[in-house]
């Protein structure tokens, strides 16, 4: 890990800078592929699922029996995990319902408003070397919960043509009504345009490699709504001397093992800490199974020292981080503060590992500095919100002057007409 | 207007497709002005204003003194109209604010999600024919309720250089902090990456024409989040025998006059009210200021007679209006029904106009089909929602075996030994 002690504000922006990605070059193939899902459908399909996950595939839609079979090989223990994972992400979610906001702005204007469910939703579960279905339950349970008719999910296909069992049954388990074995850029493609075998959906949720991030951008360009733009996974640790620094480094690790790019950063006013941390981390380091990934990202990543608490929040505001943890003796002081991240955990006993599976909180979160303006998913991502007004003879008339003169003053002569009309009769 | 009865279902999609815009032509002219604001900052900025609004502008920021003026400029009688609509804006959106939702998932794992406004964010307000002051009080009101610390406005200056004293005077009673005389495709790109005199924003709301919108797409792709996908306006009215025929085709009128592509629909059970409703749009039509505009949009326009209730109910929620107007004996069922809509407006003394000025719902609402997955804007467009957890030792204890199991299970280590390091010490 470098090591920056007591920077400048004015460096701030340019030490916390992200890597660029690269995006621009992987645009064309993204447009290519679109455009050949788009007229050709299922065939196109077929060809990209042949080149890109090496299997041909007459049917991709994923059968009873398969999901049977699955249900069968996912030990008990494994079941039993996955149970109660998503009680607590149901709980959590439920708690997020809002109710009715029914108010009479005037008296005879009653106005409110509506969450109704998104009809219908895709979901994207990356395959690759870890078969990530936690990330199911936290997409189709709050999906669940607010009504989705149809759920569909894409996941891609191993060169034998299977999904992982876990997938499935963590799937079946949520109320998933139809699984595609579609991966990357033509699964993004295939649920914005339809195909003879896959309906169109309305909205795509979902984490993935640059391909399906850029894939996911293209859609929005076809009126597909995403849960939010994705980067590579973050995580910022703040602690003081009070932090414990096995727990710490431990956690830097459960980031760091994501990816090579993974986002790992230690933000301290205390530099003897943080030098025992980095003794621990590469300690810890050597047994891990990810090591060569995990040593990567710990090599990119950044020990801050700062002065103050005040400094640090700051800091933390600046960044934006996805995940961030809170090892001090100040907690309370951050929480009010912080602004910009997108789930924060409290104190020595949570690590991020329980908001990632378990805890209740959803998984899905802005990486990339977006927590300055997106939320992490939540209940409300899976609905739109729907405004409803009536108004009596008395509410109109209360104020339609003042519509008239507001319609007048923008020149729009028929929206003032459409209140004369009444008045003239009231 | 164009009459269509009893339509196949399999019809329906043709028939309701909106026309489709050639947004490709415009990408790269989009794309050049970006790269140059990226590059050139405010010289750039300067130089399109001179092409593409006339006027040549040393400095774009609004001074006070410009501000007092337009104050001065403004009639009682319209502030005092302004007044009315920001407090029934004020007070509805106030009713959005959603309570904590602090919950134990499970003894000792305590979670609870908390929304903390956009530190900054750009509002645009088109210039053109109209100064649409209205939507300054639609974004610029909900902003300020949840706190949002910088709130920048840009419209396009005339050829002399001026902004409209409505857009100015509301600007200033609704707490904007800066108003820029930048307009178009340049106003995007400045808010987007900043410039010299500019500050760089999280989020940008507002309409605009075709330029804008592809200017607010293109912005998403630099990690800025926008309020919406955007369209021609909309409204269908839903009507039976009960409706008002008067009143109907001044609702139909009021939307038609906005453009000549906006899209209103006739929804109704009644053949011979539909037929009506066309004569007396008619001989209101001739008495429009407007009248080129709306006689433009009502030939385009689309009467549709359908044999039930139930059918309406699901031909609405195909097409997903921005705007619905109830005029039937059941609106009840439709309230309940309704799943695609942006705003609904009840009963015959709810014109649309009630919602686009004063009843207090906002008027920046998704057209183009966009309610199927999109929100109008309310006040939790201007949040984000972060989660938070913190567990205790016997939290932890409770769900750290599952954290572990699923870990394991996903090939996760590092994510794994993050629990145990904690497990074996407790």
């Amino acid at each position: 890990m470098k090591t920056i002690v007591n920077p400048a504000r004015s460096e701030w922006a340019n030490i916390l800078k992200r890597p660029t990605q690269t995006l621009q070059d992987i645009e064309s193939t993204v447009n290519e592929i679109f455009e050949d899902i788009a007229r050709h459908g299922d065939d196109a399909i077929k060809k990209y699922t042949a080149i890109f996950d090496g299997v041909q595939l007459e049917d991709c839609k994923v059968t009873e029996t398969e999901i049977a079979l699955a249900e069968q090989t996912v030990s008990k223990d494994l079941k039993q995990a996955i149970q109660q994972a998503k009680n607590n992400i149901e709980t959590f979610h439920a708690s997020q319902k809002t109710v009715s906001n029914k108010i009479e702005t005037m008296p005879g204007i009653v106005c409110w408003s509506e969450k109704r469910a998104i009809e219908r939703i895709g979901l994207y579960i990356p395959g690759g070397s870890a078969p990530l279905f936690s990330t199911v339950l936290m997409l189709a349970v709050p999906a669940k919960l607010v009504g989705c008719k149809s759920i569909v999910l894409c996941t891609p296909p191993n060169s034998k043509g299977q999904i992982a069992s876990e997938i499935l049954y963590a799937a079946k388990l949520c109320g998933v009504n139809t699984i595609y074995k579609i991966g990357g850029i033509q699964a993004i493609a295939a649920m914005t345009f339809g195909t003879q075998t896959i309906q169109k959906v309305y909205k795509i949720f979902g984490p993935g490699n640059q391909f399906v991030t850029v894939a996911k951008q293209m859609a929005t360009k076809f009126g597909i709504a995403i849960d939010m733009p994705a980067g590579p996974s973050e995580l910022l640790v703040l602690a003081d001397d009070s932090g414990n620094v096995e727990y710490v480094a431990a956690d830097l690790l459960s980031q760091a093992e994501h990816g090579s790019d993974s986002q790992v950063l230690l933000v301290t006013t205390s530099k003897s800490f943080s030098e025992n941390v980095q003794v621990e981390v590469q300690k810890q380091l050597q047994e891990l199974p990810r090591k060569a990934i995990a040593e990567k990202a710990i090599a990119n990543s950044l020990t801050i020292i700062v002065k103050t608490n005040q400094e640090a929040l700051d800091l933390i505001n600046e960044y934006g981080p996805e995940h961030l943890i809170l090892a001090t003796q100040d907690n309370p002081y951050f929480i009010a503060g912080i602004q910009n991240a997108g789930s924060v955990f409290i104190g020595k006993y949570s690590p991020e590992s329980a908001g990632d599976y378990a805890s209740g909180t959803n998984h899905t979160l802005p990486t990339n500095g977006y927590s300055k303006a997106f939320s992490g998913v939540n209940l409300d991502s899976f609905t739109k919100n729907i405004t409803f007004q009536e108004l009596t003879r008395e509410g109109l008339k209360s104020i339609g002057q003042t519509v008239e003169l507001m319609a007048e003053a923008e020149g729009l002569q028929a929206h003032k007409n459409a209140v004369s009309i009444r008045l003239k009769e009231l």
